[in-house]
């Protein structure tokens, strides 16, 4: 909690205006709900602008759909991601109008509209494999309220693919590039742009990708600048981050 | 090269106005000076908004002070990374005015002066021992044009110091935080702030850090949202990055 | 073997109230009951002060029911950890009373009622994927005669969550902390507190999560004092060393 | 900042007798103080029950002169860990008692007496190289007010070593095992004894040592019970952690 | 795009004989062409001497079947490698003279005869389970015009059986090695011959071969000389890059 | 091939006893039978003093077949390892009197008896978890003609089982010791006994286990002498050393 | 050994035209120098078609005299890689001819000039820190007769620097494209050209770049084809392997 | 300790001839000389048949001077490794009789004659630069009075080598086989021998050799049988390993 806040607190408390018991319950009462299982951090959204997102992976369907439920009653919209089908199918018990997104693993359940950013942002991918992770990035900054320009398989191998679509991708206020293998493709679109670029390695390709480990690695050490990295496949991530960039 | 430039030249071609031989000198001359041993990239403040910088590590210094010579004679700033003060010392035979800052080990030439801006980036660090990494961060930053504020020492071990900063760190546009060991700062003020932040492990720390790596997946696997990350002990990185997100 | 009791057991060879092959069978018979594929520990309980402890993992269904046959055969309590339901089902032919925890995959056979602590253990996750592993350590333990208090899901992205129930925390004698991803809350409540803190790390996450390798490190180079770590996923470590801890 | 004394405070500000300015303050002064690099912990005590200790890798001597300075102006004794004898010797021209010790490269300035617990803490090796980190480590909890036994270089090589020494061993309330290597003592000593056991893997060896990783991984995935693991090398860790555990 | 062609298009344009719009058409038309999820790089034959091969691991059986359909439309051999026999039936329906290799999972359809080159490239394996990645190797070269011959299960254990065969290995233009396990087999060739070697680490092993890590280390630090190395299990990789050097 | 041969066969051609060509041919035809898949190396048995063992994972079941009934037209008795039911069944259609063993995945055809040495090797395990490996070990040696003596769960955890069982083990010739986890065993059994030791670390545990690599660096890294390390799970290689020594 | 020569020394010995033991001796005194610590392999320029190369890395000084001095009464030219001057200092005085490099670590000595290839090996580097190792490359390459024409400095962060070059690096016969960082500059050149690449990792950079491994795995795992890679750093090794593609 | 030893003891005490306390003493005193920082296993000659042998390796001068010391009152040879000069010089003032072999860093002080066995040790390396752990190798052998021959720099590359030296390779009773970079000797010699092998990984080479992994990894996951391994750069263990069986 900041200076400010309690301060403000401190002087309805000072002036009888604030109770005591209503002050201190005002921190506890408003911040999370308790399902038992899960906190829901009601407060996310003030605090960092944007709604808790359910992370599905090593939750049971169960709890899931108890989260679901509970989110429903506030008023916000609601995003689930890695989400599979089954998933799916039983949050529509809950929420019927639930939209499910196969590539992506994505659940949206729109309870108010968003307005959508005039800037956009340009999901770039090097190749058709790494659609999933770009699809979760998209759907996730769509979600977020931002339009979104899709750009995929302009991997370096070919790289003219890039240079047509170049433009495209430098109207974007900010670039979100997917790769697999070698990752090389934010280097050079690093060097071909002045926007900042969130890299997002991904698991595509075997051997000594080593799960995502060498584009990974390739991202971190770019000989371009502007380029900063996410976790691997971590489409959510890297649609969130450049959602907060865009909405400065 | 963009479609809308390539179209531009062919016209002046086109209507006679552009010679061949002059649209075909036009990219090849313009594009970068060639020493032999390196090749300066004089479009890159054109393409990507920010000069060429130096990376000392690995280059001799003779090398490194032909490239300052040649740059002299350009209308630009320079700034140069990971010099040592022997690096400094040479420097200085060609150019007298360089300045040199030995914790971030950065010497900084200008030749006009830049805009500084009004919002800020602020620099934050775990502990005292990430004060070099976040010195190059800042004085990146700086170079770069950008209004920077430092807070240092705010780790997750005391948490309060990073409370009683909090204000200042969330009036910024962007965020830089730097942490060794298992790098859990920037989680702690992701779940706090509604701005980008710019993580940069570092390598100060022994045992299972294993030269940075700690924090680098530490800082990749983050619960928090809202975070990307550079390379392990790249302060220059993260103050570029963070310079292009606040010039947006 | 210490000296003591090795002297005490040549004295009583010495006065001829111990014969010379008693005192080698004392040792051998004691000690183990030998099933061929397995040696049953006998002797744990009284120089550890808890019995031996089936873990399941890379046992055959056969050989886990010979070993809680035999075990029924002494007064004391069994618990089998890593159980699938069908090595749970095999064990009810043998021990109908068996217990079985889903979330947990533990087996509970109690005989005998054990006392249960005044002062108890603290089981904190920082999310509600971490529950299997914190309901492990939670069961392991109460069934070593623990009053445990379970907080679930209150990770370092939403920190009010912790602090609203950080008394409740600051009141066990010791506190086990589970979390995957970058494991940061270990730190955060390692600040706060003046307890022993067991960390555990957990395989939840994905890319440069590695299986548990990010948590592991990162709890291993915490920033904080008095954490110690078990090995990864290892909720039965945690409530075992948390049981020593709280019984002294 | 827990609910209960946030409450005092409120009431105090409810009847007056707190001047909201007062109790603003309170947080903000009590908490540290900024040494512009270093943010002194001074709650660490009162949070912790241990003053900060000054981990000097990673600091100029300056810093870590000025962070000494200011200690002495506070009624508390002071530990340095990983300090060279340079650094010793630029601290004693500001605390001319400082003590120093070589093998473990600790200072310690006394300025209050500490009372020594009854029950000890026993320091085990397995070899004579691990002895800086013991000495780290027994240091550390003597500074804290524990009384320590060492026993050195019982590794399981010569297992009958240990065996000698297994009462003096066994009458710990608490026992730091430190081994390079494989790092196998700690599983042994935890198989003989009742006790919890803080593990300290070192990087004593070479080859697929890996820097301590060999010792790290065997002591991590034990086949005892009773063990947790603190960072390579770190025997300051591993004296903390006892100390609390001791002090319980 | 080079200089000389830019040259030639510019000559065009100014001469009046190509277009503005032509001319800019003429890159961004004849490059590839875009079916949402890919972009086919129709102009790689030109570029780099063979066709774009289909890479099945990633893609959807939709996207694959699509891709092969508009590749039909070209004057064009298709090759697709890591195909399983679903997609493979899939593709039949859209290409009924596909041939399916099951143990190399690759996928030809000859649209034009393909001259065979007299000098042959060697495809040696260090045991049988190397098959699958030496089968996908020859099929790839010889779908690229090359004759290859192919000696099986000579590895190092047994190393008369390679001197058996020496002189037909001796007798390749350019040679394959595939093995798993420590890979010495490339070691061994490389000092006998004086041709190219293209090894290729597979992960046929169990335990310390890490997935093939232990194949590509012992390739990549091989005491011979005339070896480079591809990714651990790419047979396509090596026999494209064989061919390219049996073209020469 | 060695110079005495050489010499031998140089002597035989030089006196017309031995013709050209059949000496050509002799070492061709003798060394090994070419079955396209597979060479299997007849040869072994004379060159290291055992047949070539087939090792079947990577091969097809019905390449498998093919070597089995190519090895039954020699004089060699066969065993298989790494071997599934599904392969069994289809051997026992060639080879009807093949023996199986589920636990350590082999197959053994009998066709000449062989001599059981009278000195033993014992074969240990840490844990029940263990066995399979041990098994396959035990077989190996087995096969080859040696005594065996099993002794399992004698891991350092209970450490009192394993002395009571020292005296079997210090009778044997040679030693293996198998371990997972942290293979802190073999360290003690070295410890012990003044007999060469095979260690196998096994893949049984979890977490940083790192599928064996933790008990790998553990052997490796032994404080212990006279021991050395086979792959992980590797139970042939160790069945195979220890005979080796065994026969000498 | 490979059987034609051997059946035309068993047909001289067969025809009394060559006594036995000169036939051994034949192969035993030609093969090799033995100067105890060193046996030189007086036959590998005829095997393989280049003479031994002297790694100096990890011998003695004296050792390395010794070598030259042996070679030196030879009719060979002589290279010696990884030379520092101190050891050129010591060559100089057994080969007053010898000439160093002090970038590449080179020391050659030329006895017999050698013809130069018309076809040209092209060295390209990503940045000016990659020159020890392309200069390596290039002096091994010339040392075995090939025409090298070196392009220094054209990473992918200013693309357009290669793009200016590419025509003179599609004129080779084959590439050598050197890269630190993430060394994405061979899968960018290789989507350029239809000749063979051999991408030397350096191991310039520093946190993630982990001593060359990312450069490593990003060209192993790189998207575009015909690009095959040698050691971290080994520019020698990629100017042997493309001066045996030149000289095809 | 093992049950008969024990039973002997009793009977002593039972029949009176032994008393209680010497007993006890028996076992305490005889077993090993505490020097403080060190416990000399003066048992482990009878228990594993050879004298305790002083690692120098992270001990101080003095350490190793006072062991020395106290070794030299007992009638039994003295075996240092890893001592460099400074400590050799510092062990003459308490040994002048020690001998020092700089490239194998061992000293010897021999006190007592030491019989040669008749059979013997090939200790082989693939390279010159093996040379070190090679030494260490044999001198550990003969001090241990092992006949040893050497057989150095007979690596892959240059295979004849090794088949001009295979017949004294094959006279010997166990083979230690020492190579860096891939390690690929040991295969090779283990398909021609029927001897057992140690091999040993050295950390001679560079780039992905990556401190001797490499070669770790090869000889590990071996093609060839009867090979197994002790860690990197470790001569000694491999000298007393070889020992062990050589003796048998």
């Amino acid at each position: 909690m900041d200076i400010k806040k309690l301060k403000k607190i401190l002087e309805g408390v000072s002036k009888g205006k604030v109770d005591v018991d209503d002050a201190v319950g005002k921190f506890k009462d408003l911040s999370y709900s308790d399902l038992g299982h899960t906190k829901i951090d009601n407060h996310r959204e003030i605090r960092t602008g944007a709604p808790e997102v359910i992370f599905c992976m090593g939750k049971t369907v169960e709890q899931i759909c108890n989260i679901v439920q509970h989110m429903l009653t506030k008023d916000t919209n609601i995003l689930a991601t890695r989400a599979n089908r089954e998933i799916y199918e039983a949050v529509t018990n809950v929420a019927p109008k639930a939209e499910y997104n196969e590539m992506a693993r994505t659940i949206v359940i729109r309870k108010k509209p968003k307005d959508i950013t005039e800037t956009y942002i340009a999901v770039v991918t090097a190749g058709t494999s790494d659609m999933p992770v770009a699809e979760e990035a998209a759907i996730t900054a769509e979600f977020l309220g931002n339009k979104v320009v899709r750009t995929f398989d302009v991997g370096v191998a070919g790289i003219h693919r890039l240079y047509n679509n170049i433009d495209l991708i430098r109207g974007a206020r900010v670039i979100i590039v997917i790769a697999g293998m070698e990752g090389a493709l934010s280097s050079v679109v690093g060097g071909l742009v002045d926007k900042p670029i969130i890299a997002v390695p991904t698991s595509v390709c075997y051997g000594a990708n080593f799960s995502g480990l060498s584009a990974l690695l390739g991202m971190l050490t770019t000989c371009a600048n502007g380029i900063s990295v996410v976790n691997i496949d971590n489409g959510f991530g890297a649609g969130y981050m450049a959602s907060l960039i865009n909405g400065l």
